[in-house]
């Protein structure tokens, strides 16, 4: 077994894990490797819980015991993790060549025992019940002082990275701040101070709120907007009204509003955009003990819809083909003209 | 005619361009646009110079006319620009929302008249051209001070976001300075104060040399270098030797290095990775008439192997399978034992 290793860029703050673990060599790049190591049988479907690690947490009927069937919601470490749980945080600095050890947690919490359900189409309740599995091993994991940050997300289809159908979430506990993430807080508190203690995403809300173009949902806890500088056509970002740094405080009623607004928000995309692709990143405060109360937590929804040139990874610029007005009112119409969805069981 | 917007996120200093003139509906995004548009007859191929906006520069043979066949390397405005060369900057500035008018240019540089001739299998003396070609476009649009940063990159494969097969580079004047770009000169900055006034590529050059393990080519004027942090398999930079801020006070000697240099790297990436996409991004100072002495201009190629997951680019935390050492060592096995390429005709 060797330890995965985090880089950081010699000139920025860029962190990269080199994935040993995963190692790949050129005939595998060639062959786009995922293909071919695709199994027939879902690991994540019910009766086939052998096939993954040990569950760290499910919700399940009473009486049916751990790694078998009758679950809900089912929580366990990632067969490939990216980070490994094992061992401390070993911290090796040059100027130029600065290092760690692959340190972290590498989760999935799989959504629904129905293989084919998506969030789109999956009950309010069900989705509930996926946010408080989320909080739930959030709760576990930043115990774990030697994490600095907790990385909820979410690849739905090949297309935008997810090796595996079955709908599910993946969490990784990094011992750094991720950089994009370091940037959002920086940001958050220059304008903390400057404004003499506001939240910029108080205002965000607020403004949008104002100027009503961009925003596509507006409910009792959360709204939902077309970002003003979204990088990506149908970029929505779902914020909480109520400032709050971290996620893990979501209270029940939030968390019922934000199954609504979710599940509202990815069946107007669905039925918009044909189930493209996507990927969602909860953004929240790292966990490492320092006082964010400038930060506000959201979640950033991006559909794969046009290809990234490597000048736009390199460079930072985007192109977005969608004015950001232009896809909330699409987002609007939909949202009020909502395609017959199929019919989901109740729990 | 709709000017193009260019607008910084609420937060951080991303700007990205919301390009009217390409916008897109959902029915557009689903069908994946670009193919639909694709013409059956390639506008940069010798004989339909008719088809592109006329040229800016063209090097031809003798008594042939401009916009007719004889070119071996030909530049024309983009026919569907990003950015938009007429008019002044306009910068509105409030709290939140901060925009510009899309204010630019956006050139493509055909790189041969041989439409499936490619980087890879080039002539040097062509590739050298078409240096000479992006230098000579360069020093024109600097004179424009309105534009703050020249971008030169170019997109190869479909999967790499090229919409035009036959070999050509792009660049895009901005009239801000894009923000991985602004982070790599900051981080220069900084690295250069710290330390009495070093260079911190040149510190690169130095100590990657010293422990040999991810240099690739070692040539008279450059080295291709797998980078300490590498976020993608087969990442490669070329960075000169000397000490220059600035790509295009790039000397004769160095432009014939460049060239031997960037062809066998790129054959190295198609030989071992059978023709992959690929982008590579010239980064070099920005044009704004400040003082960059602490920056060193260079060349980052990067393979498209793997998938990027968005919460890759929501967070800047990549997950790289191939060690860059391992990468470099592969690209030095099959330079040194190239596959057998196929003939180019000479000029």
């Amino acid at each position: 077994m060797n330890m995965p290793e985090i880089r950081k860029d010699y000139i920025t703050n860029k962190w990269i894990v080199v994935a040993t673990e995963r190692a790949k060599r050129p005939d595998e790049l060639r062959n786009k490797g995922e293909a071919s190591s695709k199994p027939n049988i879902c690991p994540f479907c019910p009766g086939n819980e052998h096939m993954t690690p040990p569950e760290v947490l499910a919700y399940r009927h009473a009486n049916t015991a751990p790694n078998t069937q009758g679950w809900w919601v089912r929580c366990v470490p990632n067969k490939f993790p990216a980070l490994r749980i094992e061992g401390d945080v070993d911290h090796r600095v040059n100027q130029l060549h600065n290092k760690m050890n692959g340190v972290g947690a590498h989760e999935v919490v799989i959504e629904t025992p129905k293989h084919d359900e998506c969030m789109a189409h999956m009950a309010e309740w069900q989705l509930m019940e996926v946010i408080h599995a989320l909080r739930d091993r959030y709760n576990d994991l930043i115990k774990d002082s030697r994490f600095k940050y907790l990385l909820i997300f979410k690849n739905h289809g090949a297309e935008a990275g997810a090796s595996m159908s079955h709908p599910h979430c993946q969490i990784i506990a990094t011992p750094m701040i991720p950089k994009r993430i370091m940037e959002e807080i920086n940001g958050a508190k220059r304008y903390y101070e400057s404004s003499g203690g506001m939240c910029i995403y108080d205002d965000i809300i607020e403004s949008e709120l104002d100027l009503k173009e961009r925003i596509i949902m507006d409910s009792s806890e959360f709204i939902a907007l077309a970002p003003y500088a979204a990088s990506f056509p149908f970029e929505t970002w779902i914020l909480p009204k109520k400032h709050d740094p971290s996620f893990e405080d979501i209270s029940d009623k939030e968390r019922a509003d934000l199954a609504k607004v979710l599940k509202t928000v990815l069946k107007g995309i669905y039925d918009l955009l044909d189930n493209p692709p996507f990927n969602f990143i909860l953004h929240t405060s790292p966990c490492d003990r320092n006082d964010y109360r400038f930060y506000h937590w959201h979640i950033e929804i991006i559909p794969r819809l046009t290809r990234v040139a490597g000048f736009e990874w390199g460079t930072g610029f985007y192109i977005n083909p969608t004015p950001p007005e232009k896809a909330a009112e699409y987002m609007r119409n939909i949202i009020a003209n909502p395609k017959q969805s199929q019919k989901v069981e109740g729990h």
